[in-house]
């Protein structure tokens, strides 16, 4: 099969890969999309090679189960080991022997095919589109928010940050929250927001802080952790969404003097998602970008990385 | 008066300091106790210049309520501006504008006398002693932690540290977790631990790793809080207890990866350490050190800092 394989190093399109032998569902890719992880990821982060991407929408195309087989499926990304008590409780995704799709020991999604277990994929129905169904993983992470906080509609939120994945938690949190502020750095990305009642912000001013009762980081920087303590009030609730790779100036003093909660948030469960998408009440439309074909894939990752870009596709 | 005074550089005896003259009430120091966080402010913490001390009992000397004369008392540290949101809603100890006994803007227990609001201030019945009522605050602070989080009995829990703060939030914990391990780094604080049911250990191992439902960080150190992260299972509970003032090489990414919940917490409301020392829920006996005059507060700093000395005390 056609993949792009990344060495840790660098990232070259293999014409002749061998096909997925595992025994597990396999699901030929319809469509993937460029995350910022995966950019990460090209960057040194989780010192990973393999094929990378995790955002897809494939069609089965081998599985123990006949009924799957021809279905449109998007996929959860992390496989446990079925035996740890994590597993044990459905969580998959905090399995300490796990694999993760295109990130920890499992190839993925930037490929002609891919396999997963069968319990990790979720038919798609018709009414979402092929570049819509890409969504429905980083949706999935958004609407982890909502399993870890009981949002109340009467707070103040702030979402630190103004990208892809930012622009996703916005319309998860509006979904019960309606006095939303987003803190960018990028006119374009928060002029769109406007439409939409979110206040827009370039920056912080000393006014802002301590005014928000629940603030969503969303940046990964450093700097956005900084900002992000300065905006929740005494006893405010913070949550991490995006991995902060550095570990230099970060202080803590701030969380303990004011009793903030920090709640580190990663991968969500596909079904809230889909059901957003599926009965429209998450739009994700003003944010798919351009599409590219597998063997364009430098093209593809070069645009995804300008600050302006939103959604990118790879279509194998 | 007598008084030590601090001038963000050293700490000396002044005979003559001139009483405390707030519209507030006045308290005569029974007898004061030194804190981890006296000694951190003597390197330069908090940039706090003034009388140090903020864990006290003391007798009513002046005030405006002519019953509150001659009470023995404690004193909540925090004074807020009672018109802020804040302190409308009873957190005065998170006020914008507060002072705090001993540690901002206001002069504190190493003196002989000291003022406070009196709505600070809570009556001692006579079966708690002196040496018991110093403990009051750091108490509360440790039954903080039960205002945060709603404690399981089945939790796993592990303690980072053996220190004064340590062993009280041990014995708080205790009142509804049986399962405790504390991590420690001082054989004779830990070995204490042993008889009341504790399981004590000198460093993690690899299988201490991801066991723990909640983790208490009571070290304030850099190490402490990477022990923590390694102790806490995914999806944990991390109270971080102490203030971690270095900035350098803390590691974030796990809390997001784990999906950890960290929760700052500092001081704690009054009534249910005082309740738990009068019925004796809560024993701090066996953490008594030694009493030093005001005069030799050069030793009593002195003895406090040795790693194996548990509360010191100083007598005007």
């Amino acid at each position: 099969m056609k993949a792009t394989f990344f060495d840790g190093k660098k990232i070259t399109l293999d014409k002749n890969y061998p096909n997925p032998d595992l025994n597990e569902t396999l699901v030929r890719v319809n469509l993937a999309g460029i995350c910022g992880t995966d950019l990460e990821i090209l960057d040194g982060y989780m010192q990973y090679n393999g094929i990378l991407g995790h955002e897809f929408v494939g069609t089965v195309e081998k599985s123990d189960n006949p009924e799957m087989i021809g279905k449109r499926v998007v996929g959860e990304i992390n496989a446990g080991c079925e035996k740890c008590d994590s597993c044990i409780k459905g969580l998959q995704r905090h399995c300490s022997n796990r694999t993760v799709l295109g990130i920890l020991k499992r190839n993925g999604a930037f490929a002609e095919l891919l396999s997963l277990p069968e319990k990790n994929l979720h038919v798609i129905p018709d009414s979402i589109s092929d570049e819509q169904a890409v969504f429905v993983e980083p949706l999935a992470a958004a609407f982890e928010i909502n399993e870890q906080v009981s949002l109340k509609p009467k707070w103040n939120v702030a979402v630190v940050g103004d990208g892809r994945l930012a622009q996703l938690i916005i319309q998860v949190i509006k979904l019960t929250c309606s006095n939303i502020t987003c803190f960018g750095k990028h006119e374009n990305k928060l002029e769109g927001l406007v439409q939409s009642g979110i206040k827009i912000k370039l920056g912080i001013e000393s006014t802002d802080e301590q005014l928000f009762d629940l603030v969503v980081e969303a940046t990964g920087s450093n700097s956005g952790f900084t900002d992000t303590m300065k905006l929740v009030k005494p006893r405010g609730i913070v949550v991490l969404k995006s991995t902060i790779a550095s570990r230099e100036n970060l202080d803590l003093t701030p969380t303990i003097i004011n009793e903030i909660t920090l709640i580190g948030s990663r991968c969500g469960l596909f079904k809230p998602a889909i059901d957003a998408l599926a009965t429209g009440k998450i739009s994700v439309n003003s944010m798919i970008d351009s599409t590219f074909s597998l063997e364009n894939f430098e093209d593809a990752i070069n645009h995804a990385k300008k600050p302006d870009t939103l959604k990118v596709f790879l279509k194998p």
